[in-house]
């Protein structure tokens, strides 16, 4: 899920190169068989194959669609984060007063109490991302080899620093050891949060109205934290995405049995215009023409690899 | 609906096995017909075949994409019973205390009040949870011969142990007489819970407002159970299921007859090309070209299962 | 609209039973004419049609497919009214109380009152099911006759009995004359509710604040009969849905002057292959080939009622 | 956007009648040069045709989609102001009491305030709706003649009558000319209730709680105005829609050239077949078929204007 | 994202221009290596190339979909802004009085304070618009060409004038202050207005529920802003959008290939009408069609253009 930046097209033949190979195989194989020991039979209608195509393209379609819709619910989820925190900042500052409360607190302290909770708020966020970042077995790319060096050029803190060592100097060691004990360690922070909310409640320097409403923003915490672990634990269904490979690869080996008779009969056809030439050029040039009509069944593959590549990355991209 | 592993091809294959079956029977018969008994009239147009394929491709598109979204709506609405559930505990915390009560518990017996809460949440999971297992006439894993063989390798909780079983421990002995009685055991949970909050919030220990927020989050829960039971008990419209079957099958026992008559024509063109040959290999090798060239026709055969199984396959997979 | 059961391949085929008859109809006349009279001009290139059966596949599947999302809508509609009242059920329980009434009620008295807003709420949904049953001119199921006779199996108790008598023993008889006196009745029954509530808050039974809450409940159910009133009154826009009818039966009318040809095609195949047997089987079995091959066009009749039922059942079931 | 009604065939046959004129002339232009001024080369290939008649379904799908979807929120907006409206009516009726009042207000004196406010509601319906009939420059419907006389038939209240004559007897006429002053004459109504909302709470005729209930229905109207407007102000982005236009043209244009050498194919295999035949039907009868066969190429024609019909219909209905 | 006003023909012919070039040198290089040349050889079939192109125009309607969802979530966002200001200025008006207060204000001192008030969320509305307006790595119509040209002629208020020019006598020289000093200046607005509010509460004059309300509607402001800057910052994910370009590109190449033999096959067809007809018109009339049909192939090149065209504008429109 990379947003950020342009591709060129040289990136795109690079990080697509592993399976260009095997289209050049896939090819390769039924041409050579084809054309240098004519076992002419290897051919089948084109018309159920372009069938094929179209039901695979719908489908693929389909799956980019949902993959699409995917990437941006995540991007709403962050982007409620950012919302949320905000609010939750100017609640910070604005609802903590002496208003209410018995004992008035100095600015300082207040100050001291309203970093602690944006502070802690930090941990929460940083225990998210760290929970986000832990490879999961459907995650092809940290297996896929063309991913895998593809992403070596990418550096993510994540996997960099552990998150015992980024919350250091956001939270108390206490707390620290709270959260770092349990096994869902951002809705640790929030019960801490939650705590703490409840405790200035009790004291007076949160109105017992603002204390409803700052816990209502925890349960809106909860409910962006809950929405971003489910986009990152449930993945398009596998069985969908599984099918999908393996239909775009029998599609991608029929490809060229389709097309070799196809190409085949195009350079009988050329044969046959420059044999009917005859009077017209007679340098070497005709040899050519001649040679390129023999030959015609090897443009087979060139052109299967533009669509099987056009096809693969189709549904490589949406993953 | 399996979403948590990876398929490979053999699991696939294992799970279509017995429709494979069936392809293989309803692409032999017509081309015995045609081959063996010399039937040449088996023969439909291919190009209405191809536009129902090309329709069929459409509607089943867009049936699994209806269907990965009621999955996705599955998932969120397990996912806000989670968020849901932590909110309440942060709630039940934070929100039950001695501040506004008129006779002080102590911190022993506030425990035990939360306790009670919390497992009674966990209750009303748990009876979901079962209710949501009940078999249903429209499902058809549990009648359908390959799903259930697959379904064997898997352990369902919920049909191994009762929910009066499940329950021992939870709630007291009188919950449990009363929950069991009720039909809808889930609903008689959150009643449970609701009298329960009633009563802390007369005797003091929840303030009438926080009263007020978990009785909202009491509506919150009636909401996300309802929704699971909507989904449970509204299947893909059945006439909409019913026919995307039927006309599947219909496709599936055309395209055969579709297809013969075009690899019979290249089989054709292969016996013309090896005629034409003649002075070429007079080894044995020629026999052999010549023999497939008359029996092409049986290449039907597997093309035809392979996109029949496409098909199909693309169908039940969004069952 | 109905989704309780499985269709079996026989009541699907008896319910388009008539639509049937009139496919054999379309295409048997073109036949007979190309046939017997040897108008062999009645012909039209298939590629044409081809395009229009894709375009009319698209736009039935997005017919379809909003369809499919109404349906689910008026589901969700369903379920927020069960959900809504399980949550208005617990609030009418635990909401009045003697805690802040200024006249203390015995706990007979409070059942009395809690049971009439149950039994009020009762009667809000008769008459709205009541409202939702009464037939609306674009619903063609009760016009068209296929239709008819198949509704006939399902007996619909709001047409069986008036509202007035299911009304009955649910309010007083006060309650029942406001009701039926109003146009929109269900609107009268929360009006009714509302009056109530006001009273009992006046009373101070329901503290003014969960009064507050009650009447939110109010506005909620009065957004789900908003809805189901909605869905009820704006059907799939009839411009769309009388055009994808017209482009149907267009397409079915054009489909066997596009075929017909090409089964003639291959009877003449059918022919000349018999002709170059010649030697091979002398017996009766050879005039029974001959026979098939010069009626080959028949067989154009069939298979254009098997497109024509697939599109036109596809375009149907989606209603 | 109609919604009422059933279309019949002479109905559509009528609206579309301007264009099946054009479509006559677009097909007729290359007939007449292909058929009488021999212009044989006058010729496309179908399939790229076909191809650009493909992606115009798909295009025109999903524009079609789109209108609807956006058909469907207008009905949902106008219904969310229907149910609003009823709830603003209870809260009218039950949370203006002299429960907290400063001076009693007598039953009379109550009733009139209520009134007052109902009154003003309905000012504010009035003035949205008068609001949302402005014509607008991308509204094709008051410029194009087809509509224009369709429209003809349908009275629009709001173009018979100007606002101030509605308005009257509705709200006072201070409040009349505040309204007819302001620009947005809907949020003028809203800001004038808040105004009157206001001075109840403030004279204690309104809890100050119940206030901000009716301050969020404020809310909820100023939104669901909003809402319409919106829909009324952005319509199909314009570029989407004069491309499909243009194509759309495109594709009927180029239909004929694709379609006039197949049918002459036809009439040329008709020939043959007539000459085939010599000694059979010797009457007149043969004179008909050759004429047909000669001539086969204007049939061109019809099957032209049905599939241009077909495909502009579909795009001019979902404007 | 234009949507204000309806293309003719030439403005699209105008801003395709460029690309229409480039359609003319793609499909004349091949056509003058097969026509002058007689490089024969140089053909594709068709089939899979209208494979292709189906699967492209899927895949740009879905992308053309996606585009149009993004478009009219912007517009709703921006009316969410609309009718949020509209709900904030009531609650100004009519939320700030002096019925709390502990210090009457004079109406003047209280139509100051919530003139500043309305005068800063202007100030937040101006600041997002500049957020809004800064140009990003992908926006491509500040960089291609012919959007260059064209956005020319369009007048960016934003662009003209800096915001700290915009900002004078809106707010006070030390608001202005604090707020160019912040990144994120839009934040910065809200915040200062949460200070106010608060003071204003402190001081009584907005009651202490009122106040809640107000700040609500602070996160709603921050909602939105977090919307409008995620549209922004979040653009139709680069991979699709640079493959589909690709696609298409290769689409358009390919395309001449797969029509130039088809062409010349009509080409053919017509000089074979030619010579049949001898006899025939004797006149210069009859070696214009033969002229014609030497040089069939070269209407391949407004053809291919047009179908260029289609496609390349279709996958354009969205962007």
């Amino acid at each position: 899920m990379l947003t950020r930046r342009n591709y060129s097209v040289k990136e795109m033949l690079g990080w697509t190169r592993r399976y260009i190979y095997i289209f050049v195989i896939l090819s390769l194989i039924p041409v050579i068989l084809y054309s240098v020991f004519k076992w002419y039979w290897l051919h089948l209608p084109w018309l159920p194959i372009g069938l094929v195509g179209t039901a695979l393209a719908f489908i693929i379609s389909f799956k980019n669609n949902a993959s699409y819709g995917r990437l941006w619910e995540a991007r709403k989820i962050w982007g409620g984060i950012v919302n949320a925190s905000r609010s939750f900042a100017i609640m910070v500052n604005d609802f903590i007063t002496n208003e209410h409360a018995k004992d008035h607190y100095s600015e300082d302290e207040l100050f001291k109490i309203k970093k602690q909770l944006i502070m802690r708020h930090v941990t929460w966020m940083t225990s998210l991302r760290h929970a986000l970042r832990t490879p999961k077995p459907w995650e092809l790319s940290s297996k896929n080899k063309s991913d895998k060096e593809y992403m070596e050029g990418i550096q993510i803190n994540e996997r960099k620093f552990t998150l015992a060592a980024e919350l250091d100097g956001y939270v108390t060691e206490d707390d620290k050891q709270f959260i770092l004990s349990k096994n869902n360690k951002q809705t640790a922070c929030i019960n801490l949060q939650s705590k703490q909310l409840r405790k200035l409640k009790e004291s007076g320097h949160i109105w017992e109205f603002s204390f409803l409403e700052m816990e209502q923003m925890m349960v809106e915490f909860f409910t962006l934290q809950g929405k971003a672990e489910r986009i990152k634990n449930f993945p398009y269904p596998r069985q969908f995405a599984t099918l999908n490979r393996f239909f775009i690869w029998i599609f991608v080996a029929l490809l060229p049995f389709g097309m070799m008779h196809e190409f085949d009969k195009i350079g009988n056809i050329v044969l046959e215009l420059v044999e009917t030439w005859k009077p017209y050029p007679e340098g070497g040039f005709h040899h050519v023409i001649e040679f390129i009509g023999n030959h015609f069944v090897w443009f087979t593959i060139p052109f299967s690899i533009v669509i099987s590549w056009i096809f693969h990355t189709m549904e490589r991209i949406g993953e």
